[in-house]
């Protein structure tokens, strides 16, 4: 039985994987913290996009950018100019909301304000009556630009300072560093450079949860190919961002590519990923075609050359771009939307289980000693032993059913008890999440048995 | 023979371990850019921290929590108050000072200023016409304070507008969120929450390349504890410091400790490891014992209670804290500083090496084919193999010497070279960083002769 969003959100907070940020003070609006969980989650899967995309990969390399960056760069890329949502307020009540959610809520999905201008948005409000959300009156005001960058200032005094801003996504840091990772990697176009990172966008509109943050992080991508080679690697990098879900251990019946309905006036190509959350279909990944306009808009606004010198034919040019850009909070709320549920057992009774891959599980095995009194100093010794390999978990507290219980909750493929018996003999049950199944192990051949289900 | 500053980091931007921030447009002042081989760096050292503090640990927890707080946590922490530094402009020339810096340099480290109050530096100016560093005149204005907070807004009109901060410490987020993790992780005290994040600090003078950056990343660990266990446990993370940059290759003769000179009002200990970087000794990690002050404040700014009730004698306490903060950026350049060097071999001829151990080096083998035609296939076809396992680079460009070399210099302990014998009976050369000693080995010893070394 799937789960609602309010019953992931209750859960994710109340097992540890996501607390909302800045709780004790009554939060910070669209801001959440990764516990001790969630944490292991994100990590867990940073390490397998990097080892797909970074590491296994040929000609392919990683870097780490500073989140703020020379305000040039952000002129060059156009998030100055351009990078806003057209906002409205109830004149009314005064809630203030994004006109084109309005609209496509209003026409539920019929209408695409992706394909309208302003005016035209501003028309459609009117003419339909659309009612505000909150008052169910309908007098918008006029639609106002809204810049999502977050701006701030470097520097002391009031004349010497300078206007920087938190960087609205990574992919800029990939394109200025072009040439110094093609120069000091000796990389040879075809190559791809990829970077985890925060990014930051001041959102107004509800989050969905962790789905739209004012901070998110991004794993990004981007590959560097000569021009008509562009269209092969488009279809390869949609190729890639299905089976990095799919390896994540997501349905192939939840996932779905969805091409732009408008593209931006230099790309070539752009879709989607969808992953099918509770609250409908929407992106965890975005693949686009951005021919040479990144390289060519730093050229111009650096005035450094970007080009590009193929060593064996001479030709100089500037490279196409195929970027494939992942939410990493995105990838995270996916994990967890797709595996958590309520599962009715043979006996009638239901248990809460994350049936999330043994890779991606946060804790990999629990220890769990039978009693707390005799059996604590061979658990914890056992605890111990188990930690130098895999993220262990220690639990004394309860009956072993409902430790069980807990386990499968939170997603632990593996619990560990130890017994009287364990004193005696040196073997452990060793109980497995899906099947509940249980078997007796002898101590010295648990690392084993657990590497072999955690790794694979 | 150990290298200046200035050859390290001409050494890091010319192989590709940091690049000048937004370098293309002219940089922004103390922010640098991770490149492929600094990133791997980061990553390595990462991992091994959190492995010592987080995994493998009993009663230990990560989180990763929202750079953006609600506001209200730094009034709390007293950062919106005074986190400042004593800034001075000379009259005469403009140039701008932190008054405690020009005391300390003027003195040669005679004159302690953190033990003086802001009349007392002011009073030790003039006193001592100590000269402006730039144009060697006198002439101060008295000293401001200038709060390092870098600042941002959050929401969309003038009106609506709630001014936010970007945290320039990770610790807060494990302070505010102690209860959490205590309730899901049934957590009993002693216990500890670690956090790896950026933070940032609107620092105006020089950074000492990525010593002191307006962004950084710091991995931080705080335990909780029953006062009277506190001094126990601070001498216990004193040497869990050391003993972690011992892990990371660095010489004990080049770590010490630092007492602080003057403690925070609040503080019972503090003390700092230090790193000789070629500029001096210098700050790489900080252990406080900082009683209940940080969890008290929260309590009284929230109005949430932030006590622990202990399941065994029933009472009911704040925690005392003992915090150990490590920079990451600084361990990165200690580890950097401490491998990076010129060796004499025996041909009198020199060769420049990174003698960072394996366990951290960006590549852990490089594959090389002897000549480029005949045996790209066959070394490409290696290094698809070697690289499932291993961060590998492939190199086939000029001598083999020269390859060699190249590796030396960026600190790969292992190279594999694929020659015409390798054709015929699938063996290859593997040449040793450290030794240059060369052996022959079958292809299908390869990754477990690898992983000896690499894993140890």
């Amino acid at each position: 039985m799937a789960k609602t969003m309010e019953e992931i959100v209750a859960h994710c907070k109340n097992t540890g994987f996501i607390f909302p940020g800045s709780e004790i003070y009554g939060g910070l609006a669209n801001s959440w913290d990764y516990g001790p969980l969630g944490v292991e989650l994100k990590n867990n899967i940073k390490k397998l996009w990097w080892e797909k995309f970074v590491q296994k990969r040929e000609n392919s390399f990683g870097i780490d950018c500073a989140i703020l960056m020379n305000p040039r760069v952000w002129e060059a890329s156009g998030h100055v100019a351009s990078f806003s949502d057209p906002l409205v307020d109830c004149k009314e009540c005064k809630a203030r909301f994004r006109a084109d959610n309005l609209i496509s809520d209003f026409s539920k999905g019929e209408v695409n304000p992706d394909l309208m201008t302003r005016e035209e948005m501003s028309k459609y409000l009117s003419d339909n009556h659309v009612p505000c959300p909150v008052c169910k009156k309908s007098n918008f005001t006029p639609i106002r630009e809204f810049n999502l960058l977050f701006q701030t200032h470097r520097g002391v005094t009031k004349e010497s300072q300078q206007d920087i801003y938190l960087r609205p996504e990574t992919a800029q840091g990939e394109y200025v560093n072009f040439l110094n990772v093609q120069r000091t990697m000796r990389a040879k176009v075809p190559f791809g450079i990829g970077q985890i990172g925060k990014a930051f966008r001041n959102e107004i509109t509800p989050g969905n949860f962790t789905f739209r943050q004012i901070e998110f992080e991004q794993m990004e991508y981007q590959w560097f190919c000569h021009e008509g080679e562009d269209e092969k690697y488009y279809e390869e990098f949609k190729k890639a961002s299905k089976d990095f879900f799919l390896s994540l251990g997501i349905g192939e019946d939840k996932l779905r590519f969805h091409d732009h309905d408008k593209l931006a006036f230099y790309a070539k190509a752009a879709c989607d990923l969808q992953f099918l959350f509770p609250f409908g279909w929407d992106e965890v990944n975005g693949i686009h075609n951005r021919t040479n306009y990144d390289l060519s808009r730093h050229q111009e606004f650096s005035g450094k050359a970007m080009q590009y010198l193929d060593p064996i034919t001479n030709e100089k040019f500037i490279p196409f771009v195929i970027e494939n850009s992942y939410g990493l909070d995105r990838a995270i709320l996916a994990v967890i939307c797709n595996s958590y549920e309520t599962e009715k057992l043979e006996d009638g009774e239901e248990r809460e289980i994350m049936r999330i891959i043994p890779k991606l599980a946060p804790f990999k095995v629990a220890v769990l000693p039978l009693m707390k009194k005799d059996l604590s100093e061979k658990a914890k010794e056992l605890f111990s032993k188990l930690s130098q390999s895999f993220r262990t978990i220690y639990d004394d507290t309860g009956s072993i059913g409902k430790r069980y219980r807990r386990q499968d909750q939170i997603g632990t493929p593996l619990c560990v008890t130890v017994d009287y018996e364990t004193l005696e003999n040196q073997t452990v049950t060793v109980r497995d999440r899906d099947t509940m199944a249980q078997i007796r192990l002898p101590i010295s051949e648990l690392e084993g048995y657990i590497s072999k289900i955690v790794n694979g």
